[in-house]
């Protein structure tokens, strides 16, 4: 099988790596829209326009499946791009949900969703896991946590000092939904400030559990072909990809 | 005289209350790239085609001057929109340089710049001075500080944390270029850090004073007509610049 996997710069790659480690897919084509990004402080209709165009640049490459690997665009742009593309569209959100749903057996439990502002904006977490049940829900958006990873800063006093001010009004929760795709770089400074106790949802393990239960006719490929495109500085694009995905 | 202002997002307000201040033309037209903001992480070929069609965007409005309020676009992209324009375009680079080469008497002082990546990978300020006969430069791209504003951080202790962050190998400047139109909205926070006997170059008080000696012929207008446009969400830009220009 053949799959695209759209993000709006290179957070996305962290989803590739979880589709990489369960050896998922013949052939995976990435697409970061690097020249555009950041998406999450941006509006719903850019949004949709740009996921659109997404849809569009995919359908060069007559493909079995899109995975939107960033929570932004699954959050407003779903519908939008299921009517435009000619295969099926599953998004890290939804997925994530479903993992939840899955992963954390207490209903009453404390789940905190962080995200960028347009992520936490459209409610699209809050509102699935309600209808799955939960009650106990805090949002918070931590619009610095992306630029902090494109800073390289993954740890020490700075990032610890930004968990003080978003966090200082966050009751201590059970489970933590990363609801974008750069957070699992700063996972374990999270893991360490909420202490060993609280679980991650990561969008990528999210994904891949929700294909492996749904796509139950994906063979296994050991060495999947990867192509990487990006509307800016591919080249780039390809550097981190190596880096973070050891190829 | 009618008056194009350019800026990749919102910072060019900046400048804009700079020429409401002293009075300077009888029509602003401001163009914000909302949607594809920020520019300071991009590469130069992005940078240079998003610059080429915000001139394309005022020629619209038959316009006397372009002020390029964006750092990074006037680092990278000021001559090909020379080319394109039908009118002068003058960018807050070369207004910086001009400034400090007038405002710091001393060619030794230890003059410290500060903007986005793009902007300091560029060296366009570092030859600007060393061409003026400056000879103690330092260059720090400090990438957190427009997120920051974007979070409308300004002061307090993670604000404080960034700047243990940045300059911890920075030997104590005399003078900061601030070479992001953002910036000046941190100033108060740098002033108290650097102590206050540090020169703070400013983009648009230097826009000002280039156009005050070079533009001798502008005419003072009390009540400018002001336009707003950007390439996404333009009610958000203008209810920023309502606040921020007292408008």
């Amino acid at each position: 099988m053949k799959v695209g996997v759209f993000d709006s710069g290179i957070g996305g790659l962290t989803v590739v790596k979880s589709l990489l480690q369960h050896q998922l897919f013949e052939e995976i084509i990435y697409f970061g829209d690097t020249a555009r990004v950041p998406y999450g402080i941006k509006d719903k209709n850019t949004i949709i326009r740009y996921a659109i165009e997404a849809v569009e640049f995919f359908k060069n490459f007559d493909l079995d499946l899109i995975i939107v690997a960033c929570n932004t665009v699954s959050a407003y742009a779903l519908d939008e791009m299921r009517e435009h593309s000619p295969c099926p569209v599953v998004g890290v959100v939804e997925a994530g949900i479903r993992a939840s749903h899955n992963g954390i057996k207490n209903k009453n439990a404390n789940i905190l969703i962080i995200g960028t502002k347009a992520t936490i904006n459209s409610k699209a977490y809050e509102t699935g896991l309600k209808n799955k049940g939960f009650t106990n829900i805090q949002a918070k958006a931590t619009g610095l946590f992306v630029p902090f990873v494109e800073e390289n800063i993954y740890e020490g006093a700075l990032l610890q000092e930004s968990f003080r001010h978003y966090f200082k009004n966050i009751t201590k929760p059970d489970a933590i939904i990363l609801g974008c795709t750069h957070f699992p770089l700063i996972s374990d400074a999270l893991q360490h400030y909420f202490k060993d106790d609280v679980i991650l949802i990561h969008s990528g393990d999210a994904i891949v559990e929700q294909l492996e239960n749904e796509f139950t006719f994906i063979k296994k490929h050991t060495k999947p072909n990867l192509k990487f495109f990006a509307s800016e500085n591919p080249e780039a694009l390809r550097g981190v990809a190596k880096k973070w995905l050891n190829i």
